[in-house]
């Protein structure tokens, strides 16, 4: 080989070259759906004559041995032979003999590869949305067991209203749902078939695309050829219902690691999610849900990455469009196993009751509720807010909290003021008085626990 | 007020505080959903009977009032009342009067300020899709005029098989029917009140929310009052379906900007969409080609920046939200703007047919019709290549084309070869033949112009 | 004008185009440092000889009149005139005649905004590394205050081992100083002058760069034409520096949130930075320091879309580079405004001591202490580890800590426990035991204070 | 073990949570660095006398063997052990018994692992800046054979005017030496020592952290021990420097592309650095400037995923740091990559002289100099353009170019036309006569390969 370089590179250049631009070393993942994908195709060219039948039969032969090699992890495959589909062929033309070079007839790798990642997608995101339901199965598990846990609701990270800890889990019960939805609509434009685009314009053999999307249970067709092998829209969209599956879970992530902390101690992980110290009880650190908030970054770089590929890039296909599989990888392995993770999390986590109790009094957060009181009584509502911040500097001033005030002292503040103050003033009256619908009252809460129940079941239904 | 910085600024401390703080200066965007949610609030107070049907009037009569003002571009704002709802609040009460202030009974600004970004998105998207859909009208009328327009068909920018122009400009067609899938489909998330879930937790008074809802359009409300003030996911995937549209309008601008070179002379944009040289005819900028496919970048910048500002943040509402609405403002303006020049750069360019098949003869790019003539006669398609290679061979030594070798230089590779070769090795055929489904052969592409009308007419009907 | 639409828009296309293509509404902000470079460039024509010395003083005169105006405001741009140099061009020809008209000899668009562009972000960076000064001037201001200030140390979000308060500080001056650094580094290569590049090729007129640059304050001139024209990476650089200073500016603010809530209570910021309710004085909203750790995404996003915008742009100016401007405007605008912020914040925040003190007793923390002193003493590190996990199981079940058991437990573990164990069990010593070079230890706080302090002399000397 | 979930995965739990949390897989990469670091450390605990020199020798003995095995690919390691540095010290404890557990007093795997990170990187940005050199190498010897190459300038991708291809060329050059630059520059923050900042605090052991970092070459020691364990700016500083140099690449890549399509047909790549066809000798993908093109995403995404980790992060570590490693390794990998591809493109391209010269003509990019030529007469600009418009409108009537026209009908445009007009209209006179400083004169291109070439044998010596 001639020279490519000044000489100043031991290492052969061809071999560089060669292994920079192979792509066998990750897109091996889709060995299983380029075999599917050929099977299908091979049977079209059968069914419409473009090959005879004994040839079929020759091809489906070995393309069924190299399956079972493959579930065997029989298969080894070289640099040399650039990527899966060409190590394939190889392996197939030593199995079935030269018949089956037949197999590439009215096929390009630039449809067959597009057709593995569809297959693979397809197969990923289900996987998705069952995890998804794991995860909130076990939501609604601790939900159901902590409606009338009381723990502060927080704005700015500043205790503001007491809350229940079932409808704070809750929250995520539905941006999960809408995660599931999203991954859920991507699946319709996941589950097209771009198999018989060709290269990029079509072809001259009478093929049946429709009979081969049928078989590979496809729900249709790419209506243009050009788009068919140039589309990867099916993955940016996979990538961004990713990242914002991401951030709610680092968001779910922080919230562990806060409840988690000396200063907070509203939850216990167990062992298995978090790394003790041999010398130190008090510290356990919540490695699992920190390493997830960190995931979250990998996630939105992966989507980047895609999005800068493709940008710009003029039709049909171009080599770039090979840096659309290792991020598409990297970010199914990532958050399949970030919702096993969290689900293990949460259904093991001890919640500490009284802990989250008791940080919902011994501060002035039911001031609220007093102004709410008076206003209730007809009292215009920035009146209610001057007598009530007269009665917490009241407070203040004694060194202590409201409900701590004797009855005459509220009454001399506004007449309106009765016994059943301090009930109002009791944080868990308090969460149960929001009952507007999807508050934090128990009565709303356990509705939208059954509804969210009900909700699953449903979708599990559909799904299956 | 105190000294806040070591004396080295001149300007007030308080002034740069309140300025840096206030989001007036571009939440000013969201004035008429602001009044129009107000409007609905204040419906639900008076028919559940929270405040009376005389203030209620009171409080219409002076939304209506600032409803007008705003339309007549009437309202100053302050940066001292630091946004849209507190200077609307104070316009009130002036209009109005103390009764004003009963309208934000049973509302914070964490439920207004989400209601505001869902009624405003809504409309937007809306607005986006009739836009998209204006497009897919001009590039289906292009097509119209092109279906037997003959042009070279890239990968790698590198000419690999004719098409058809028709087939070319379709395949934006179809990626631009997903893009208003994505966005039809997200209204669904959008199209949800958070109206009623107060600061985080929900209401004690005995609010209406679906009334409200019903009110305002919406097709629900939000399940979970945390979920309704905290989520802003509607925003994130409005920002990711943004960037797929931004990335796909790339793609075209790169191909209009190369197709507008002297290099490729395919097309010539109209005059209003470039730039020229009083004294260099030949030089017309693609100016507003470059631009678009430059904005993709501050697309793709929205969308990362508001998923860096949700990673990790703990429920329910923090100040890092405020930093949602810029960018989306931003994406709005930018697509809504690149949907209208694109689909005027289309309806006006000039197509230069004889340019384009021009550039189909006079090279090699046919040989691969060659190989599929003896493949279909039953010769392994391997071997056909080598018998191709070698004809090819033969014609760079003669200097000329394979459609300027004789028929017995034909015969004398293989016998197959008869007298239809010539009109095998034609562009024109070339394209024809490719009729399988989603082909570029004209046929295939008449058929999917059809469709593609069907498929807008349908579209439009649902929406309307 | 010919009809652009199909007829759907009613304001006029012109107008769209126009305003999509304008930059004038935001390149207005370059109008002093384009004024100063048409100066520099007009000086260079006459020194030369291109121009008369009596052509060159009228367009000075004309320059420096426009300078007044623009000083005092008094300058109105058009959208028809595209950009702020076709506005100053015609401003020029206004107030100086056609000679005006000259003193575009010799230079194009393209090197004229370039030098803008330099010009503007020199000055911006050097008021950058000022503002950073002054933060730094903060940290040290309060370390200095709080070297003996004992808090808990985290990992993890879970305490660790007690660190001295100035300590904590003094890790964001180090972070800090590195941003200044990297801003004084790119100074490098924003100060190079383009002017004289041309539109993209040099000129055939005998101007001299040098003279130029000189009057500029430029420390050299762009090697290569084209790539004075189409180098944007110094203001990449820039979004690059500003996005670590960023980061930073956001962990500093995610600390400050979690200190001053309930839970943590360490800090209290001034009322100026944080908003309150009249009704809860325990909630103070840390506003600003979210506001800040939000805007990173702003900047995160600005740097990505311009590392989009360049992507794959072939030589030399494409329109796509317009998008330069607005993302480098934001971001100087964000940081500026960030870096004042959190001076005022560090400058004017109540520590409180004894809060973070507590938090460093009544646990385990000092658990490693204990394994340390053992190992001090020729115990091999895990089997004093193994000492001290008994020694804590046994307070576990006393219900007590370690500081609480006498003498005679320890030297049951383990003889070689003395009754100098209290004094190590102690918080306050254990910080101060850490004197390793850049540890806890307030010996070492102090000579890092002084270090950190000269410095900063030494630097401010520097650059003055 | 617990059951970690609702019994639906069949996997062991513990099994699943170790993988996911474990980077053994990723940071073996860091074995030599790991050895080395503890190599260093174990001479400092001996040098201070906090270990013996007989132990100190057991330790480095063990140290010795490890390093030999992993040279020899020798050590397998356990995902139980979860990371390089505890398979290490499992390793090294069976090699040189218990005493082994002596390495670990006074580290920690907080500041080990950052150690690790320097050494890793200090290493790469050295060949990085090298790898740089080669190409700029490679530039230079292009450019040197090239300075007569006529080639189209362009902007808009329109031609503008005529350049020297190595003056092109060489713009590239100067785009690479600014990468080194910033690679350079960043080596200032990447050559310190945080060995001996302990878990977070510093340690109270009398270490010798200016002896441990002299030993490891380190420029310095971190002066903060918070700042030491929790910093990753220089990582995220490689990987804005790795996103620049991309983003230059992909812009040569892009222009190789173009140059490479039989529209321009300007260069032709080496067969070993594109892909054919066996039947279309006219195609000849530029597979690895695509690729190069494409891997920009990758950058840009490990750019932006390790951002999003640091955002808002507390100090000092947390384990989302962990997520740090993947991405540099990979941009490692990456740039260093392509660096050598384009190396080798550039060495190996074949330059098509002719082609790129024939493009300068048959167009009327030369109508600037006519231009020019007035206004060096003394014509203003403005009315230059005027005469020069209507004679090229006079060319498009006859169907000719401007070389075309004879004397007389310049003199009826303008009589100070003369005879020298013809030369003039000439594009190499064209690139001759654009002489300013850094133009792409003849003179000028030879100036600044001479000063190219001094620069780089400076540079080299600088750093050797």
């Amino acid at each position: 080989m001639k020279k490519l370089w000044g000489g100043r590179f031991t290492k052969s250049a061809e071999e560089w070259v060669d292994e920079f631009g192979a792509s066998i070393s990750f897109d091996q993942e889709l060995v299983m759906e380029d075999i599917e994908g050929s099977m299908a195709h091979v049977a079209m060219l059968s069914k419409t004559g473009i090959i005879t039948e004994d040839e079929a039969a020759k091809i489906k032969n070995g393309l069924q041995q190299l399956k079972e090699k493959a579930a065997n992890d029989e298969l080894s495959y070289s640099v040399k032979l650039e990527d899966i589909h060409l190590n394939l062929e190889s392996y197939l033309t030593e199995l079935a003999g030269p018949v089956g070079g037949k197999l590439h007839t009215a096929r390009s790798r630039n449809d067959q590869v597009a057709t593995d990642m569809h297959l693979y997608l397809r197969k990923q995101v289900k996987l998705i949305v069952e995890l998804i339901n794991e995860m909130q199965e076990e939501l609604i598990e601790q939900a159901g067991k902590n409606v009338e846990t009381i723990m502060p609701g927080y704005t700015h990270l500043q205790r503001a209203q007491p809350i229940s800890f079932a409808h704070h889990l809750m929250a995520y019960f539905w941006m999960l749902e809408r995660d599931k939805e999203r991954f859920a609509e991507s699946l319709k434009r996941i589950n097209l078939s771009p198999l018989g685009a060709g290269a990029l314009a079509g072809t001259t053999f009478p093929i049946d695309r429709e009979y081969s999307a049928d078989l590979l249970g496809f729900e249709g067709i790419y209506e243009n050829s050009l788009d068919a092998v140039s589309d990867r829209d099916f993955i940016l969209e996979f990538l961004s219902s990713s990242s914002i599956l991401m951030m709610h879970l680092s968001r779910l992530s922080e919230e562990f690691i806060l409840w988690s902390s000396q200063e907070f101690q509203f939850i216990e992980l167990d062992d298995s999610f978090a790394t003790g110290s041999s010398i130190m009880p008090q510290k356990k650190n919540p490695d699992m849900a920190e390493l997830i908030r960190g995931k979250t970054g990998r996630v939105y770089g992966n989507l980047m990455g895609l999005l800068t590929v493709l940008k710009g890039l003029p039709l049909a296909y171009n080599k770039d469009m090979q840096e659309d599989k290792e991020g598409m990888f990297d970010t199914v392995k990532t958050i399949t196993g970030s919702l096993k993770i969290f689900a293990g999390m949460i259904r093991t986590m001890k919640v500490k009751n009284e802990q989250m109790e008791k940080a919902t009094k011994n501060d002035f957060s039911n001031a609220t509720e007093l102004a709410d009181y008076l206003s209730d009584k007809g009292i215009p509502f920035r009146e209610a807010h001057e007598v009530v911040g007269k009665l917490v500097l009241t407070c203040v001033e004694k060194g202590c909290f409201l409900g701590d005030l004797p009855l005459d002292e509220f009454k001399k503040a506004n007449t309106l003021f009765e016994e059943d103050i301090y009930e109002v003033l009791d944080p868990y009256t308090a969460v149960k008085r929001r009952n507007s619908a999807g508050g934090t009252g128990f009565k709303q809460v356990n509705i939208a626990i059954e509804k969210a129940k009900k909700f699953l079941a449903k979708k599990e239904q559909d799904v299956n």
